[in-house]
């Protein structure tokens, strides 16, 4: 199985990165969602949830094809700064990285943006009356945006976002990429 | 604080609760979200994340004000059947119920439906065709409904859902919690 790893820190937004995950880890796509963290402990995402990371950043990582990471209320925090590192290895070893909400701004901040088309902008941030979970940076209105190996989107955009990974990853056809899409996006009457 | 607790399966599906309880845990709701699970151990979501409960069933449980069910993949093993004890404390003491998707179905199994409106039909549930990751119920057309304490919704209906239960809970006033469903429903152009 191809693994995809997903980055929690504490306060990540349960929603973002939630699509995706449950139709990459069927096992029909080939490919297993794991987790990674700065160390082992609990990470407590906004929703109250206690998730055990499956790799601390100090383990030797598996092989992987992508590293999502869901926005939060600490990626401003000094301590998770040091994320940098990993996200700097997918970068150099060609592996795909999927940004949403505030770590988009993460990624700005630290440089990763500077050449690829992207949902955030990379500078400046600051914008008053943003709401306070996705933190204060002003988006351009594309609501996610996927260009040579990297996926942004803004926090209200988890389906979209999704999509654009499932393209990136090559899961199925385009079609049944959106077909998935539509089925989320539009609601069925079963489900 | 009031609390509100999510019951946590194995498979249970990443998103049908994501938006409601990362919102319901911000502190200015007055309510806080808690897990429990028919154990302490890690319950592992269908994306892959390994959630540890805060309660087991054998616990004595906090006071709480709803019991929010997420549907996934095993609500029909033989195991989970003994879920149906919490579910019926709520509905003999008056506490709020709201299950999605497969949830709703064991609601229905279990005769907790038979007085109350609701999305999934209780009997018949088999219907050929339906996607896997939400067992083979025929839904009705209502994406979510509200009734008498309890709130169901299907799959796709994840926004849906919340919007009832945050209407529920009385979380604030109504004009505010309809800006906040169509703000993640039509997507925004500031995170």
């Amino acid at each position: 199985m191809k693994k995809v790893l997903v980055f929690l820190t504490d306060g990540f937004a349960d929603w973002e990165a939630s699509y995706v995950t449950a139709e990459l880890n069927k096992s029909r796509t080939g490919y297993e969602v794991q987790t990674v963290a700065i160390d082992k402990k609990p990470k407590v995402s906004m929703g109250g949830l206690r998730v055990l990371p499956d790799y601390s950043m100090e383990d030797v990582l598996p092989d992987f094809n992508m590293l999502i990471m869901p926005g939060g209320t600490t990626w401003r925090d000094e301590k998770n700064q040091k994320i940098q590192k990993i996200v700097k290895e997918c970068f150099d070893q060609n592996i795909s990285v999927a940004a949403i909400c505030d770590a988009t701004t993460f990624l700005g901040m630290h440089g990763f943006l500077d050449h690829h088309k992207h949902t955030g902008n990379s500078l400046p941030y600051l914008k008053e009356g943003a709401p306070d979970y996705c933190g204060d940076i002003h988006y351009i209105t594309t609501p996610s945006v996927r260009d040579k190996g990297l996926v942004t989107a803004n926090g209200t955009a988890a389906l979209e976002f999704s999509k654009n990974i499932l393209l990136e990853l090559n899961v199925c056809d385009e079609k049944d990429i959106q077909d998935w899409y539509e089925h989320f996006k539009k609601g069925s009457v079963s489900c």
